[in-house]
């Protein structure tokens, strides 16, 4: 595969990126739009199972043709920023090593979202790296884009809060609502690259199920996020996998605090997202096909003929939900246009 | 196909059954059913637009070597029963006539679920036998068993109502539930036979999405029977086209009128269910899968760490969402074995 | 799940089986298969890594409510007959262990069914009971009915050699082919349980691939049975993997010995298998869908406008491919009616 | 959706373009190129039955936020090109009307890429406009580049012809094919966006099958062009239809007029290839996934363990089977690079 011989780089690199976990599926997109984006340069995709191969080879739709390489946190010279993709627990330390380094850092693991320790150690496990816990700013873009530039550490949040915080923060920013119940789906891309007998495809052709029905760690993270929007109210959380690759739906029953019209909650999306660039506010339900591979975010406000509301967010949960926001946030935290280098 | 050159009865039949629509995808699963069914005599299948073709032309997987002629309603002579797989609306006519020549009649329909006529004529417009209106039994088998046996029309409950009553029954039983939000997800074949662009496989594979999202005619239907049950608590309720073919999963959050334990919801549910032959209480979440070509219920109930009750419920929505309910309900009519001709 | 607390007998059992192998793919259909055989019982289903484990917890949709156990070979009283669904190799000493002591075996391996050593030890490496070799018969029943009858052990064919040749053994039987060409096509399920990072939903799913280019094992078993039958034809063979669970397809271009018309080349198919339970001559192409779950094999012959013979045959790879083909050869080794318990 | 406002030009367009059929599958690809090709202006998208409706709401995930027009064929003032996507038959007059006003056509059509009008008139019927018929040049870039610089019509070949013969060519070229055989594969968007009962999500899911097994109109096609590269080689052509959306997969069996090694073959594929900026040979088997959405073929070629010679072509049919390759077609016709604007 020699299509790409060179990066497609329009002048002097705004900085120099490196992507650890780059053979995961959300490293290796994250490797890709680097790769693309006009003012990044990739100057290393690292793996510790899959050094030596090419990420073409393990993911030729990408097309970047580089060599995998190993990791050594010894030798970041002329690297100037980092995108983690490590499982949670195992990027904390990696991330503080770079840290140290004064390398910017977009973390896609859970190890720098949260806001409270017990509740990280509940999920997760002891954290690697306590000291700069509570450190790294919450990549939600859209929410927070005055800290994110020119912030040092990102965390970006997991695909179900991107897409539930998304579908719900019109009505959290004003303080209106009072529980939520949110039902997720997800395509097997989420499950991530090690596969298991579930995600055979002989398993998951003509399924669909729930998962983690008891409480999934997403959860406490939509609601830090909901109630620092303004909206400290319960959520009730439950994800289901579904036979498809990329993508999430996320369906969020809300109840207010007051009575609120269609009407009413339909401006309150339309003027929350209309200078967006990639949140859009659609005229009905939104579906996964019509943003995969794209870092769009696609919502749907309605009120039932019932009286209640609920609202619909769609993402691709590999980009949005992973690299693609990793990416937008670095743009952010280097003084780039936001959009560059992403659809 | 020379497979099955005779039906596989054993014995004299209790009763000569016709399926009425037995083109479309329910009507064309009801037939087979029949034409397996140890105690029933499939004695005609029939079609408006598909008469003069064989059904296993149009349905080569089951199998059954007959020829669909267009319904004669003057010359049922021989006719013992009827199941009906019209579309709604053009179902009541047919009914009428076939309950006057004293036919027992399943429709598959809703023109004989729902007991208040303003409801109906407001999601399915003018009512096609108005003097039958209300006369049929409510064709939830487990629900209305005593009912049924010896009823003479029925009206088989909409796949939607099926999964979402089933997962909720045991707790609407008792009064608990205040507040019901149900998010439920379904395969194309829900969507019928008559294909448009949205169920083109290019639009469907890799895409999930929410629909009638403002209000779906199932919503009356799921409140009317709760409220029967115990239970008269206001429905939210969404549905999702998912990329498979068959299967059914409601995805309920319940609100209850006093809190209640995990240990009290599941034991609730245990009781109620353990002698039904086609509902089961798993120990975990169901997948679709499991149960596809099965007049099974799956459901399983549980609370979460934050002492929310979800509760689950999986059907395959050709079977137990329609046709081979039908057949349960046809086996009650007769005072045959329940489970006859059925898994 | 206790929808089947006994297995469905009616009389007298005349085989006691032991299905070995229980947790793979074809081992737990052949168990399904067996448990649900009016004349056979299901004695014990083992497994090495799955003892324990219920095998309607690993394969709900075949619903049958026991308990994998340990093979042991020193304690096989009671059981008349066994079904092994080991891998290639480690089937032969199994196998050897269960004949001395006189129990028929069906075995779904390869290690039985070829007639050349070296051929066997070039594709499979060393043979695990090499007194054995040769003496399986081989089990694609059509082509081999007499011999089964009473047969000790049988060496069930592979699911490409049982699609392929059925589509080709009228041509065979009579001489006329003088060089075939064979694409093929397999759902996921012919890769195994086994997962790997290939058979990852998000890796088949909207993909497609041939595989085994080079040449396939599959290929000298092909060739073995079609000179068997009359036409000691090369075969060019390439199997493709689609992204469905259960199906496959042979496409077969024929060159034949002498020209002939496509009336002629359809009246030997109608002839040959105008008596066959499983095997159907289609008026036109087959398709996966009519047959998924059966035992049957749909085959269509016809002449291009440019006089090229092709022959399509269509299988299910796990039934008419290894499990019900494995139970249909087992109802011929017991005198039963070869139709039992099979569709 | 309001993401791309105006079209993504890079300064003075090098040619102003219409294209005819924007609301079926291949002419939205081509309106969706031609919106982000960096040297093309889209000046208008038309449909027939369509007209009025977004095509950002018809084909959301294109992003081409403009409106369907009626193509008013006496008012192409300010059009340079038109690509035309109309069915066969119904291209020949537009594309004739256009001609005459002096525009650059690519049709996507079958209506100028034969060579000789009985074969046309058999597979597709009386031609709309014989005196043009012939006058196209065949828009399989890689076999007629030099043609296709400063050509004013061009007939964009069909997907199965353009993945079979980049398959064969270098065999073809050297005069190597004596016979071939094809087994192609291809997903449901081949199918075009008419949606009847076969294309159905549940009619396709799980399922795979061979069509048009008499004969199908591509097959003189490919016959003309092995022969016009040095190889009047019979070919027998059978397409199937699998479970996927986008990609085509050639398989084809080659009989060589000499023997010819493994390493020659691959050899001539190595040479024939190596400058080409969209085929790629491969060191082993495509597969569909690699190149979903873009403009690349990816080849191999190699001689089975019985020295039989395959070569397997993979494309994405809706690119460079069709309107990719007619936008690679237009860049020649216009005098740009001719990669511009494609992956």
């Amino acid at each position: 595969m020699n299509d790409r011989a060179a990066q497609p780089l329009s002048g002097e690199p705004a900085a120099r990126v490196l992507v650890a976990g780059a053979s995961g599926f959300t490293g290796a997109l994250a490797a890709a739009i680097v790769w693309r984006h006009p003012r990044l340069e990739l100057v290393a995709a690292t793996s510790r199972g899959d050094a030596g191969k090419r990420l073409d080879a393990l993911y030729p739709r990408y097309r970047v043709p580089i060599e995998l390489t190993e990791l050594d946190l010894g030798n970041l010279d002329g690297v100037d920023a980092a995108i983690v993709a490590y499982p949670h627990g195992a990027a904390a330390p990696t991330v503080a090593a770079m840290r140290v380094q004064n390398l910017l850092v977009v973390d896609l693991s859970a190890d720098f979202r949260l806001r409270d320790m017990d509740t990280y150690e509940r999920w997760y496990g002891p954290h690697g790296a306590p000291a700069l816990f509570g450190e790294g700013v919450y990549g939600l873009t859209e929410m927070h884009r005055e800290e994110l530039r020119g912030a040092k550490l990102v965390a970006t949040p997991g695909c179900y809060p991107t897409a539930s915080v998304l579908g719900l923060a019109p009505l959290a920013e004003k303080g209106l609502l009072s529980e939520v119940f949110v039902a997720a789906m997800q395509g097997t891309s989420g499950y991530g690259r090690s596969s298991d007998d579930s995600v055979h495809f002989s398993a998951m052709t003509e399924n669909a199920f729930p998962y983690k029905t008891e409480g999934h760690r997403h959860r406490p993270e939509i609601e830090q996020e909901l109630a620092a929007l303004g909206s400290p109210a319960p959520v009730t959380f439950v994800p289901h996998l579904l036979p498809l690759d990329q993508g999430e739906l996320a369906t969020c029953f809300a109840q207010l605090t007051e009575p609120t019209s269609v009407e009413a909650v339909r401006a309150l999306y339309n003027e929350r997202y209309e200078d967006e660039p990639f949140v859009h506010v659609l005229p009905g339900p939104p579906n996964l096909r019509a943003l995969r591979d794209t870092n769009q975010c696609h919502v749907y406000a309605t009120v039932t003929d019932t009286g209640r509301v609920m609202a619909f967010s769609a993402i691709d949960n590999l980009w949005k939900g992973a690299s693609s926001q990793g990416v937008q946030n670095l743009n952010l935290m280097l003084g780039l246009d936001e959009t560059a280098g992403l659809v």
